[in-house]
């Protein structure tokens, strides 16, 4: 069995310097940014975990509201290394085997589980385990040049990898994601804007500050609501129509007791833009 | 505690005369306005309820085929009205708050449960509930005009209201959905068409006869099939694929006992258009 | 009750020659042809349930990778015959209308279950049961001419037909397919591919050999994998976004001990194109 990685994260997450990619905090936006540009950005063992983990760590940062991910020096993310990750699961048995699938798939229910909406900035290379990370965002921003790809069935593996067969086919439709799933081939950019994987396009140049720009602006805005939003998204996945409304009849009630509720109230009295302070 | 608002409708609804909006019926199509077109067609407290419990009295109406649902004076809908709803529920204990929300939530249940069609025609303005009358009802015609916004965020509250978080991402898609949640934005007439919001683009002027032209031709349709058909879209939200298979094949074998199904062949065996009675 | 059809299909599938349609398979992908083209090839109670025996045996069949089913003569179906099936329905009592309803989902079922991916290979008229068999395919390649109509409810049916209120609001959002749904109208095959039903568009002479060039690039895939792939895009329909991660692991973790995946990596690590073998 493979030695397990775990990375201990303390609070606040401003403080942690991570060993495998790199993380900024300016206001209440972190920037995660994968961070070995010569390769495209892959992901590893270590990389994989300490990331699962910094989203963990996000979950009780009351810090941060709003979380940007993205790749350094023109991608996103090649995926999970050829070398450093394929090869030495050939010879791992079954056990060592789902210790990994796990791991992968507890990141993507760790980006999920956390209370700050997820914004992807996508240019260039986003396939394998990229795609999936661009996927489990919240919201993505991608350029015309981006090249995404659910490349698993090219290795030899299914298009199942970290809730791919679930998530993609609420994002794109289902016979969109059965092809992208199905044959491992490139979404373009401006496919993946067309069909709604990505929320807008931008320059290469920008698209970072354009993501940061619109994380920045939920960041701003009323952040216990916006964790309630992101929380029932998820819970009324698989719902009857009757139990989502019941639900939200709760969810929206409690949120009616924030003082940012009043904030808008009394700003929009006042004819004037409200200050949310996101309790 | 408020006191809770009812209002009690005898059939058939044509007799009805509501008090906080209007309501025609012609033919076998109702069709309702909201009508404070000074005020952009704001809700209350009063026309919330009236409006739940018209729907709830059309669930057993046999006359009533088809809904169109629409605003007067050139917007559909501003939504919960900001001194009328907003600033009241400041003061409300968390009782009163879920008295509130869960009668919001019973107007998108009972949009739901009765056995019509609603088809909603939209111009101008339609935020806030507004937006969700829309995207409760089944079918929609828009104008490129239309300014349709999930606007909840933007006066501190959740995007998870009176079900969006189920519905709206069954209708435009898990991400685009996530981004007028977390956002609030204005989606425009033209993207409400693209991403399939709208069934169809009108122009400002024709938008509501477009729409009673398409609620009618439901009501000249096998209604009885029809409402089968509205019943199983519901049911079928969270069913396995092959529960959903199951449970068709006893609705369509239901409806191969009607007349109308009679009638269509019959029809087509005289080379004639087929007169369905709903039965 | 209607005398039950049944087809005993013995292995290897190769060998079979049905009474109704034509199959072919040539290499590791098999050709279904509805082939009545005088009468745009409709279905019958005898063709159904061959069908139906026919994509049954092809789960338990180890030659057969991927399944191209397509029309003869310019059109796909026509669906269920006139006077062939809707005639002699009217005369059923409830339990033979729903022996009909049940085969007729038995073939939805059948599609959906057996491990290989199906291509539709879509022109001219594809309504009725033929817009199902189309949906219930896991991809679909069309032409600009292609007339796709659910058109249950012109024969004063419910749109509740073989699975389709579950499964065709997956395939273009819930909006879209209310509409077909209620109304029996064409969906265009520009309509087709701008919505994601269709997975690309063709002319109508290449619209077979281009699904079969799809279906032979899947069938030199890893087609274990693809199998894994349609189980679990069936498996997590209804699932939570954290049990469809679950499941994915187990099932990426078991595609990780087939020989495909090493083969990938070999031929990775020596510039080459891997050579998949399906286990």
């Amino acid at each position: 069995m493979a030695p397990l990685e775990t990375y201990a994260i303390t609070l606040p997450v401003r403080d942690y310097t991570p060993r495998h990619f790199l993380l900024e905090v300016d206001g209440k936006t972190a920037t995660i940014t994968l961070n070995r540009p010569d390769r495209k950005n892959p992901l590893t063992f270590q990389s994989y975990a300490e990331l699962r983990d910094l989203f963990r760590a996000l979950q009780f940062d009351t810090e941060v509201k709003t979380i940007v991910i993205t790749g350094a020096g023109g991608n996103f993310c090649s995926g999970g290394d050829v070398f450093e990750i394929i090869e030495p699961l050939l010879s791992r048995d079954m056990p060592g085997l789902l210790q990994f699938t796990t791991m992968t798939g507890e990141l993507v229910k760790a980006m999920r589980a956390c209370p700050q909406p997820i914004v992807a900035a996508i240019d260039g290379i986003c396939v394998g385990a990229g795609a999936i990370i661009a996927m489990a965002s919240d919201l993505r921003v991608g350029t015309t040049g981006a090249k995404v790809a659910f490349l698993f069935n090219r290795v030899g593996l299914a298009g199942c990898d970290m809730g791919a067969c679930a998530i993609l086919p609420r994002i794109i439709g289902q016979g969109r994601a059965s092809e992208l799933l199905y044959t491992g081939r490139v979404m373009s950019g401006e496919e993946a804007e067309r069909w709604g994987f990505f929320n807008r396009l931008a320059d290469a140049g920008s698209v970072l500050s354009e993501a940061r720009k619109l994380a920045d602006s939920l960041s701003a805005g009323p952040t216990f609501a916006n964790a309630m939003t992101k929380r029932m998204l998820h819970m009324e996945w698989d719902m009857s129509v009757d139990q989502a409304i019941e639900a939200e009849a709760m969810a929206q009630a409690v949120c009616m007791k924030t003082e940012d509720y009043t904030r808008a109230f009394n700003a929009f009295a006042a004819k004037q833009k409200p200050v949310f302070e996101g309790n």
